[in-house]
Formats: C-alpha cells, sequence, structure tokens
C-alpha cells in the first residue's frame, strides 16, 4: 500500500504504554512505508524509545503533554478536564486534519466521548458504534455495535447495519455482505420489539443490503453472515464472552498437553500444528475496535495488549484509511437518502 | 443417591426422539437405581426401544399418545391445541404429582409456555428463568436467565439472583455463592437502569446473598462469580455464542492436528490427553437447562443431543429433585419476605 497519510497515535493510552505503543507502531511502519505518525505523550518517554527503533525518527513527530486520561477516569469527567491530555491531542489532530485518523488503547469511554465531541458523528448517523472482526468457520466477520452505546433502538440498528455493509465490503471485500440481526432465534416473531422493527425495515426496504434475517448466538463462529448487527449492551458482553471462552479453551488446552510425558511429547512433535491454531485464534490478531459513524477514522485497542497487538490496531486503522471506509459509508447514507422510503422508516435522517 | 421417586419424560421430543431418549433414560436408569420413569408418546415406538434395554422394562411406564407438539410450533399454538401431546402429558404427571419433575428435549418455547400454564410459578417469582451450568477456569458457575424471557426489569433480575444463589448452594454444593450481575463494565456507573437498579437492591438488601457486583462477558468462563445473573436476551446469545466458540475451537484443532504427519503422530501420542480436553468441554455434559421459579422441575435438553447428552438432563433433573432446590426457594423467598424491607424494594412480591 503507498498511501501518503498521517496517523495520530496517543501514546500513553494502554497497560504497557508509552513502550508498547512505540514498538507497535515501529512493527507497523514498516508495513506501511507511506505512513507517518503523530505521537502524543511525555517526550521525555516517548523520545528516547523512538530513537531505540532505527527507522522511525524521521517517519515521527511528538506532540509533548503530560496529561493523561486515567484508565478510571469518568467520560464526562475526561471530556471535561482533559481538553490537554494525550488522548484529546491526539483526536484534535485529526479535527484538525493534520492526520487522517487516530489510534489509542486508553479509557475506552473517553476515547468515545471525546470522539464524539471532537470529531461529531457523520450526517444520517445517530450514534457511532464500535466494530470488531472475529474468526468464524469461514473466514472472518464484523460485529457492531460492541458498547459505543448501552441501548439501541430500532433506527440504530438499522444504521449500524449500514455501517457493518460497507465496512464488510471495503474493508474485509466481501463482493455483497450478508448482514444478520442477533437475536433469540430465528423466527420472524422472536425478540423484543428493536429487532424486530429494525428487521422489517431491512426486509421491506429497498436498502442495497443484502439482509438475511435474525442470526442466533451461534451464528457468529459459524459464520453464517458477513456482518452480525446487535446493541451496545449484548454485543459488550458477546465479546468479553468469547475472549473468556477462548482463554479459558487456550489453558484447558495447555493442561492437558502438559499433564504427562505421552501428551509433552505429542505436542512436541505436533508443535508446529498447534502454533498454526493458536495464530489463528490469537486475540491479538483481531485487535483493533472501529469506532464507526464519525467523521474521521478512529480505532481503540485493547488496552493490555503488546507491541504485536499494538501494531495491529494501527494496521487496521490504516486499513480503514486507505479502503476510504468513511467516504462509502457516506455514499452509502446519500444514496439510502435519495431512496423514495421515509427517512423514519429506513432509521435514516439525513 | 437412594431417593425414590418418578421422572415424567417427554420420549417424542428432540431430533432423535424416542430413540436417544430411551436410551439416555437407560443410560441414566443406571445411575439412580431409586428413579422410575414415566415415558409419554407413541408406545408403538416406545415398547420396542424399552424392550431392548433389559434392566428398563420394570421401571418404565408408558402413557400413550399419538400427538406431538412440533419443532416450529408456536408456543400459543401448543398451548391451545397440544392438550393432549407427549409433552402436555409429560408436564401434566408433574402437576398431578404423579412424578416429582419432567424432562424434555422439544421444542423451548412451548415446554416453557406449558410448564408455566401448568406448573405455575413459585410464590414470589414473577417469571421463572432457564438456568444452565457452565465450565470455568476455577470450576463451574450457574447463570441464569437463558432466555424464558426476552426482556428482564430490575425484580426480574433481582429473583433470579435469589433462584441462582439457591441452586449454586444445593446443586453445585458452594456453600457461600457469589453472585455477579453481568454488565458492560465493573463500575457502578456502568450499564442500563435496570441493571444498575437491580444491582442497588442486591447491595443494599440484607438478603442472605453475596453479591459480588457486576461482572464483565469474560468473568463467565473466568469463574469470577459462582452465579451469574442476566436478562434472557443476552442471557440466550451469550450462550449459543459459547458454544459457537467452541464449536469452532474443536474444529481448529482438529484442522491442524489433521493437517500433517509430524501433526497427526503428535495427537496420536497425546491422545489420551486430547480425550481428557475434548471431554472437558463435551457440550454434553453440560446438556440440561432448567426452568427455575415453577412449582415443579422442568428440565430441557438440547434438541440435538444423543443419548449421552440426554442421560445428562436426566441426571440434572434427578440433582435437583434429590437437592430438593425448589423447597430451598421457597424458604429463602419466606426469609426473604419476613425481612423488614419493603417487597418492591427487594424485587420479592409474597
Amino acid at each position: 500500500m503507498n498511501t501518503r497519510f498521517t496517523l495520530s497515535v496517543d501514546a500513553m493510552g494502554g497497560d504497557a504504554a508509552p513502550k508498547m505503543v512505540v514498538e507497535g507502531v515501529a512493527l507497523a511502519a514498516e508495513k506501511y512505508p507511506g505512513v507517518n505518525f503523530l505521537l502524543c505523550g511525555d517526550e521525555n518517554l516517548i523520545a528516547p524509545l523512538v530513537r531505540d527503533n532505527p527507522g522511525l525518527a524521521d517517519r515521527v513527530r511528538i506532540r509533548h503533554t503530560l496529561e493523561v486520561v486515567g484508565a478510571a477516569d469518568k467520560p464526562s469527567t475526561a471530556l471535561r478536564s482533559g481538553r490537554n491530555t494525550s488522548m484529546r491531542l491526539s483526536i484534535n489532530a485529526v479535527a484538525e486534519g493534520e492526520a487522517a485518523g487516530v489510534v489509542s488503547a486508553g479509557n475506552t469511554g473517553a476515547l468515545m466521548a471525546m470522539a464524539m465531541f471532537v470529531l461529531k458523528t457523520l450526517n444520517g448517523i445517530d450514534r457511532p458504534a464500535i466494530a470488531g472482526v472475529f474468526p468464524t468457520l469461514r473466514g472472518k466477520c464484523v460485529m457492531l455495535d460492541l458498547g459505543a452505546n448501552v441501548e439501541s433502538d430500532a433506527d440504530n440498528l438499522v444504521q449500524f447495519a449500514v455501517m457493518g455493509e460497507v465496512f464488510a465490503r471495503r474493508v474485509l471485500g466481501v463482493e455483497s455482505p450478508s448482514v444478520g440481526l442477533l437475536n433469540v432465534g430465528v423466527e420472524e416473531l422472536k425478540g423484543h420489539n428493536d429487532v424486530k422493527q429494525a428487521a422489517a425495515t431491512l426486509q421491506k426496504s429497498h436498502l442495497p443490503i443484502r439482509f438475511h434475517g435474525f442470526v442466533e448466538g451461534d451464528g457468529i463462529a459459524a459464520g453464517t453472515v458477513d456482518v452480525v448487527v446487535t446493541d451496545g449492551f449484548t454485543g459488550n458482553i458477546v465479546l468479553k464472552s468469547i475472549e473468556g471462552t477462548a482463554k479459558m479453551f487456550v489453558r484447558f488446552l495447555k493442561e492437558a498437553l502438559t499433564a504427562s510425558l505421552p501428551a509433552k511429547l505429542g505436542s512436541l512433535l505436533a508443535r508446529l500444528a498447534l502454533n498454526r491454531f493458536r495464530e489463528r485464534i490469537d486475540p491479538r490478531c483481531y485487535n483493533g475496535a472501529m469506532f464507526l459513524g464519525l467523521n474521521g477514522v478512529c480505532v481503540k485497542s485493547h488496552g493490555g495488549t503488546d507491541a504485536f497487538g499494538f501494531a495491529n490496531a494501527v494496521n487496521v486503522a490504516c486499513e480503514l484509511i486507505a479502503d476510504r471506509l468513511n467516504e462509502g459509508i457516506k455514499e452509502d447514507l446519500a444514496d439510502l437518502a435519495a431512496h423514495a422510503l421515509p427517512m423514519t422508516e429506513a432509521g435514516i435522517r439525513s
């Protein structure tokens, strides 16, 4: 990829920041030679780390600040009194056109609140959503909302469907992505009013969306659809339940394969295969949750990740910018607004 | 266990019924020599199967009917016109005191509707809940509601907490179970109003419940608490997401271990260890979802399970009866009602 732009990075967000951030940026920088980085945070800590990574020095600028958003800070507090934090400065750079997007491993709620306040939502989108990519038996799927909102009504769900569809098409490269609404059953009469109304809108509307209908929880890993749409409460809990299950599995497997001599010898023989298995489910490879629906690319990395994981979040941001995701969403929303559908019915306000 | 009672079984529910049902009953019967079985369904199909399982004949009675509830039948239809179905007759046996509990692998919605109509909810419980046992890094936990209800308010959640606590104490054998509310964060201000209100009630009340506070999705597999309380929409989707993730993992692992000669040899050597791993996460060992809050024990088996899985659902019903779960719930509810708390505040109506 030869696209040239600057990516803004909150160098102080995350448990092992700024070290893992700078090292992650260095890893990602090799992959994207056309990208420069603006690192926001404590120059005294960041500058030596940049010097330790040859090749990074001439592609990095540092915006110094000593203020940081704490992991336990309330979003409202961060918004009110965090105007000079590394997180805020890194977002400001996007609003001011200095950077094409921002990555942070800091406090999720604060990042969402600041990004919404500074970047504003796209025209036609009432609420942004957090989207993530998941491994499935058939490849990958994108799920949203993973927790930007605590409650989502039918209109929100329809807007999430539009954004997720554009994402699957532009970033995952699926030609005609199928979209499903997460529910407690696949039959039409199942679920609460918001999912039923959203399904009705997606079904009867002339949106350029291939609506599959409802999918159940096991449809995520089965790869039943390319885009899984749900409210932020359910999505966040499902995301973390899957992560927890994955961790438990890996631990159980490790315990089994170290419990006896034959098991140890066997796993030594199958070492390469087991490594491939681990890579396939490595959560670091799926690190980088995207805030969709904002005027600007904003990616949230897991706070507890390492340099490899953070590099993946940087990769995600670079792909979103290169694939012009926001332009795609804007075009689709304009397309929808041009349809004869009443706006409230389509869940889209222009 | 030497307890003597009769268990009622819907012999026609489930994909492979009645064969897998009768074979599952035969497996469970060996474990519980004091239990007799009432099998409801088509005698012409059931009788030969019973004869094929020696030792079962003198412990089984058959209640003949040709009518069955279809897998796709609406609950309301099943309730209205299914009075002579194998499912309904098996529930009736509990209401009439002929059986101490019932097991079915049939249509979940129909089973819940019929069980609620026939058995009624316990005094002090507004809505029953479906509970299930999950493997965790620290042992087991129970989660509810897994889908009896589409929406649950704060009072419902508090009642689920009471029922789950009694279950963990009496059936899982935890002396003083910790109870957590599933949420999008652990901080007090996180989540929607219903979880916040339920948490406030559980926190300030003098209920004999060790309330942990909020847990996130990864707390389920981590075993953060013994009882995970959530609404039926979230619970059902989380349950199935975990099942789907488990299936994907097993498939990925199998693919990795059969992809090369060293991998195949290694997995042959580690065969016993891998089998132990598989057993530890075998969904059949966790088959048997309990309908809690009814005047009678009612257990739902997965429709797609086999004889081994169905036997586990029968085991679950036998344990609930032997451990006198419902008596425990009734005592705790009476205990709560005797507390000085305003009933609406405790979420308990007497």
